[in-house]
């Protein structure tokens, strides 16, 4: 018999058991419980942990607990409290989710492209106007970020008749894709991109990348699109370019507080777009099925799956 | 030497110029002249114009005119003034166009499947609130029209994960879409349909097709697009149904009079995005060249290229 494996998260109730539900279905020979449920036995037994953002109060009654999959991609939540170690995390990497991110990436880069901020302006004052329209083969998409997410978002745009470039932390290679690492490389594809998408996850070293500096690098008019987290972009200097009509729009969907505060000047700003960190949500089914293998995987081998870099953060 | 190209139509004189400049850089061996230009010789020696709407006054003065190339995709005006014959018409039938129309129904099908109206509307309210996500794969997208244009736009949503209903006057196969045909056919794809299309030509049939009792056949909340021409819709029809929410949303870029009367209900409508005719404007560039190549064609073989049928209308 396999030791009780605990649930453990900030979800709502019908959240929760709406992941129970998946995850019970996707293991049906498992015994997952949330972890209120759990008598002291039981929570001693615990050596593996299903969580989303979980409180390290209650983690630290699970003295034998070994490692945890997380059912977020972002781990920068769980780092700041478990960074430490020894516990091991284990972060989501889905297809489903990549493609749905791929799909966001799409949605909102034809909606800059295919101007409709402008048109919806134009309505609100009943102007017929028709905008000159640049072929999608004459815009450069400039994606921060090819990882799982990144990778799927340049292959999803390429397909689509759009010019790509890529920039990532170690070197890369992707069909199509001009790519740039580095410093650098940052500043040259700023320079030649029209919409540059965030898609990086939050630690140190991206934290405020796009500062007041960096921004002034792009091309004048260029939008910005933010799916990665919010602590990428530096706001004062995000807001300053706007009002300057240096950057032409920014669509955001995720933020430094969550949900965005509601007296914030984007939620006012014609020129953002708010979204409520909506790009790619987790859906339950397909994560469930992938932590699911990565359990059966661990109950043959011993092995666990590629772990969160504690150090690099990601 | 050939006789004179006349090119002909309703243009403002930047864009007339604009369409010479691309004609002759086409055509370097033809001689190609503004209507307005034309001594009376060179109109009675003219066989073959070039023709965006052209007046009807204008006509009369080519006596030995034979054929015409339209620019526009869409014939219904030239039609309706040249119907009775003898001038036989060759509408554009452009690659680049139909591309241009798939990315329009990709841009806007992704605008109402990722909810952007509705984010748009929680944004004035400074509302933060995940909408519940329903995966491509399940909406059904129908398309009114398989022609050059709905073939296409067929092909591109397909590669975009939706799946794919069209409707045509004669049968058709297209690989992975389901295709109907007749009144009964068009009954079975509204009732299916997540959201559909119009990119039907502007006919004796299809005007008012998208009457109170067809719209009453979909989907509660399903949305619309139009972006073939404004007579498909039954226009207060069209409101009721918004108004009752039968219909979500309708997205309108073609309009029985255009530019749309400042005082139409379109235009402040919450549930209706009103595009000034700009779902997929012809390319100058790409446009010239097809004129190019059907003129070359009939220089060689004195074969007139497939030519509009006036009875059917398209
Ligand atoms: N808005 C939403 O709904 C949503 C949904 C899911 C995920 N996300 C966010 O998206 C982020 C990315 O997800 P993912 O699965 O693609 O992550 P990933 O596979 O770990 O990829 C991260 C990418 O960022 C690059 N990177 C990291 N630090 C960097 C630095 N300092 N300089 C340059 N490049 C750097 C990495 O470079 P290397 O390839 O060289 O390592 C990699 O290409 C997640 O961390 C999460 O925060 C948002
Ligand atoms: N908004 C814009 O920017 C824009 C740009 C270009 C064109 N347009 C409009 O788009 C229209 C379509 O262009 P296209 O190049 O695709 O035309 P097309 O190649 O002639 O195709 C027309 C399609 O409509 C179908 N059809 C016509 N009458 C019908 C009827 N009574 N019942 C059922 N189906 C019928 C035809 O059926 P069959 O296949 O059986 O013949 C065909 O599939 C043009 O006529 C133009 O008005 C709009």
């Amino acid at each position: 018999m396999n030791s009780v494996i605990a649930l453990l998260g900030d979800f709502a109730e019908t959240e929760r058991n709406e992941w129970l539900n998946h995850l019970r279905a996707a293991m049906p020979n498992e015994q997952i419980q949330p972890f209120v449920e759990l008598n002291p036995t039981q929570k001693k037994s615990v050596e593996f942990a299903i969580v989303a953002n979980p409180d390290p109060a209650q983690i630290a009654q699970l003295p034998n607990l070994v490692w945890a999959h997380s059912l977020w991609a972002g781990v920068e939540k769980i780092i700041a409290n478990f960074g430490q170690g020894p516990l091991q995390i284990v972060r989501l990497t889905d297809p489903n989710l990549a493609n749905l991110m791929a799909e966001a990436c799409l949605a909102w880069t034809l909606y800059l492209h295919r101007a409709m901020p402008t048109y919806r302006q134009q309505q609100q004052t009943q102007t017929w106007q028709q905008l000159p329209y640049i072929a999608a083969q004459d815009r450069t998409i400039g994606l921060l970020g090819l990882g799982k997410l990144g990778t799927a978002v340049a292959q999803r745009l390429l397909a689509n008749g759009f010019q790509v470039a890529g920039w990532s932390r170690t070197p890369k290679l992707l069909a199509g894709c001009d790519c740039y690492n580095g410093a650098a490389g940052l500043d040259q594809l700023l320079a030649r991109s029209d919409i540059v998408i965030g898609l990086l996850p939050a630690t140190p070293d991206t934290a405020g990348l796009l500062n007041r500096a960096r921004l002034a690098r792009l091309k004048p008019g260029a939008s910005l699109i933010n799916f990665g987290r919010g602590s990428l972009i530096e706001q004062d200097a995000l807001l300053e370019a706007l009002d300057s009509a240096k950057i032409g729009h920014a669509v955001l969907d995720v933020f430094d507080r969550e949900p965005l505060p509601k007296d914030h000047a984007y939620w006012h700003h014609p020129q953002v777009t708010v979204l409520p960190h909506i790009s790619a949500p987790t859906q339950p089914h397909s994560a469930s099925a992938i932590v699911a293998r990565h359990l059966a995987e661990f109950r043959q081998s011993g092995q666990i799956p590629e772990t969160v870099d504690l150090v690099r953060g990601y």
